[in-house]
């Protein structure tokens, strides 16, 4: 046993002579010294028990000044890995544990995601740069430089109440729904808004209805939270046992249809009849090009009809800030929902954003993104004339951010056989039967073309033609 | 039949000739037009298959242009609301639905929850008047104002690269923890942390051991998830079962105390036997005042320990930002938990905060709270000392934001009913036996000083000691 010790303290002294310092480095002597130590004892070199060199004694073997060896022993005798001794100096605390070596670790999951690069033709992104940045720079600054004392009281969880009011406001002039400002509630984004939801409205095992096809997170995002996603029947009645439709009648997404109007009094009605809610996301209809926006349908029955909103396509997904119009019933059960999770939605943005949206600077700027995608919208058809008539076939659309294709009679290869393909070439296509349960819907693409300049499109579309056409040369411009 | 109809006509002859409009409003007339005819429509007033009056005989009655008229009809019949047939004239749409009336909302929920005032002694908050507020917003302006490229690309889900690789700085300098930037994740706080790594590391069944006293809330997460929460053994092994121990080692929640470095060795030592995991919830060890500050946990094993932090106290619950640290292993797993959500974290703040933490700012910025906080602990229990010596008894804190008041002999009642009691006059107390399972732990009570200048604290513990012994006046200043 004396003998085992006698090895162990000449492993040690050989293993603190070759403890190196780097006197160039930033960190100063005495930490490197604590760390180097530190590590001797995590390694199992210098064992529980180890009695160390004085302090005099190791600072001449490191050839470093006594202060360095003392702050170093002192630090790890602070930190419990020493203990020292009356008159017998230090030693490795005794209490520490004997150490195994770390298991093999065996999870082998995916790699992880970086960002998806912006390649045309991703869907559903409004196009930052010309999103008005000075302006928006000089109302965080204006917010932020002597915030008015609310801003730094413990925040409301449902929203800071100026944003509340200036969404209120903006919704009943572009929207036609009539809301008090308390109705409100601000979120980190459409998916917080819909677990709020599902935790406030629902039990799991309740069904709720979807439109088909719809959005294929959301049917995932619902079986998630334990609730029974049901095609919601095109004609007819809903289903009697279900709680909740949720749909886009001013813009169904993907086709992009609106929903006519009695097909949104008999689905009110069933609501009204049934006590069922009508969960309303309308992810974009503020961008139509051609008439005024078609009303919400909460602004035909406010009692059972949730709207769903977001400013993600509006402004920018950099923001994360979606919101919520609840009926006056609502606005607890979804507040308790909220407190169990605390707000997610960072108060920074939304002084500025209610101080943008209060200006006139906010609907110019919602007018010319307007212009700009209705031009596009004509760019991108335009080119699929011109270079692929026969391959893709579309229709202007009087609103929106991007465009349905319809195979052509040209069309030999299936819209996920297309995607594929394109995305070798680094382009971005959608297949629209993927926006079906199991893939199963009719064929045909989505092509977004808010965030590119018709420039981009029209290489983009060039690039397509050579790819689904090989032999024959594309028209050049 | 006729007869019926004649009388529904009539009706709505009347009801046509009620419309009253604004001639002063902001609202257009032939919008409030519009509106006054789809809510004839949807009240039921105007029937399926009325006839309405022409646009002419319409503006005559109502004494508008017919322009007005027209326009107003025009649109009504693009939402689908009236039809019209050739030579007949203009008639509410044959396809509405019979409406029923709204069945009675029946939800009787909780009240939605405002703001909670912050008042003393609300524990866990930092004084937010003390933030650099210019310093901020001058870097929110610089970030926005002329915003570089990559940040207008699709954000990176695991948040702006500057701001993980100003965390992985900081964490070396202040936490002694060596990890790269790629390693650390942003969040919209711990709330969401837990909830990412409860779905990438768990299944539901699991047992997690957490600390007993902890954070309740931690521990309703957890049952929320489909975990089993289980109590960390104090002495001896973790149960070989459990996947992992959530623990606060650098400051006990709430008791304040330093986990000794032999506990923290053999629970690394039973994460690397068993393959679980030691999730590190930092959440105020900046804040130390004597000493230099314990390195966090992570830094002795980083395989298998999965480190949190969060700007909520460090900086501003505003800010709505958090962060993991993961051993390298998990961030396929948790980058794929991340992409059901998508990320919560506003990008607004993120290049702001990097900028921040860069700069000398951030480092005098903590030195400074960290003096300000260590006074204020220092007034809050003199001020105790003086008007409550045998009510509430305090040790000196080396860190920290909340002192715990152990009872003294003169405190008659229980820490919920000196807590019920002390709400009555606005006082904010946190009675510590609430911080076990079924409120079942020691009488003690948890008073927040960060947040509060050493003059309100000195009322409320003047207030507090007139509650607490009503007979003897308190000693003044």
């Amino acid at each position: 046993m004396a003998n085992s010790n006698k090895i162990l303290q000449t492993n040690l002294q050989a293993a603190l002579l070759a403890i190196s310092l780097d006197r160039t480095a930033q960190t100063s002597l005495h930490s490197q010294l604590t760390e180097a130590l530190r590590q001797l004892i995590l390694s199992g070199q210098a064992v529980p028990g180890a009695r160390l060199p004085a302090s005099r004694q190791l600072a001449q073997d490191l050839s470093v000044s006594r202060q360095t060896t003392l702050t170093a022993l002192d630090q790890l005798v602070a930190e419990g890995y020493l203990e020292t001794r009356r008159g017998a100096g230090c030693f490795v605390a005794r209490d520490l544990p004997h150490l195994s070596p770390p298991a093999p670790t065996t999870i082998r999951g995916p790699l992880a995601k970086g960002p998806t690069p912006l390649r045309p033709f991703h869907p559903g992104i409004p196009d930052m740069t010309l999103f008005p940045h000075a302006v928006w720079a000089r109302h965080l600054d204006r917010a932020w430089r002597q915030p008015e004392p609310a801003l730094l009281a413990p925040p409301d969880p449902l929203g800071w109440p100026p944003l509340r009011a200036a969404i209120a406001a903006h919704l009943r002039a572009w929207r036609g729904i009539d809301c008090a400002p308390g109705q409100v509630v601000i979120t980190s984004g459409a998916t917080e808004t819909f677990e709020l939801l599902s935790r406030a409205l629902f039990t799991p095992g309740d069904r709720v209805l979807i439109e088909q096809p719809g959005f294929p997170p959301m049917r995932a995002a619902l079986v998630q939270a334990g609730l029974i996603p049901q095609a919601l029947p095109i004609g007819g009645a809903p289903p009697a046992e279900a709680k909740a439709a949720i749909v886009t009648p001013s813009r169904h997404y993907p086709l992009g249809t609106t929903m006519p109007l009695p097909r949104r009094l008999a689905l009110l009605d069933w609501a009204n009849r049934r006590g069922a809610w009508i969960v309303e996301d309308d992810y974009d209809s503020e961008f139509r090009y051609t008439g005024a926006p078609l009303p919400a349908l909460m602004s035909l029955g406010a009692s059972r009809t949730i709207y769903v909103g977001s400013f993600s396509k509006l402004l920018s997904p950099a923001l994360r800030l979606g919101y919520m119009v609840l009926p006056p019933a609502l606005l607890g059960l979804v507040s308790t929902a909220m407190s169990q999770t605390g707000p997610r939605a960072s108060l920074v943005p939304q002084p500025a954003l209610a101080a943008f949206m209060d200006s006139r600077a906010f609907a110019t700027h919602l007018r010319r993104m307007r212009r700009v995608y209705a031009d596009r919208q004509v760019a991108l058809r335009t080119a699929l004339l011109r270079d692929l008539p026969d391959h893709l076939v579309t229709q202007p659309d009087p609103s929106g951010m991007h465009l349905v294709c319809w195979p052509g009679p040209a069309l030999s290869l299936t819209d996920t056989q297309v995607a594929t393909q394109a995305a070798t070439i680094g382009l971005t296509l959608r297949p629209l039967s993927a926006y079906w349960p199991d893939s199963t819907g009719p064929q045909g693409l989505v092509l977004g073309y808010a965030a590119f300049a018709p420039d981009a499109m029209n290489t983009a579309v060039r690039q397509l033609a050579l790819l689904l056409q090989p032999g024959s040369a594309p028209v050049s411009t």
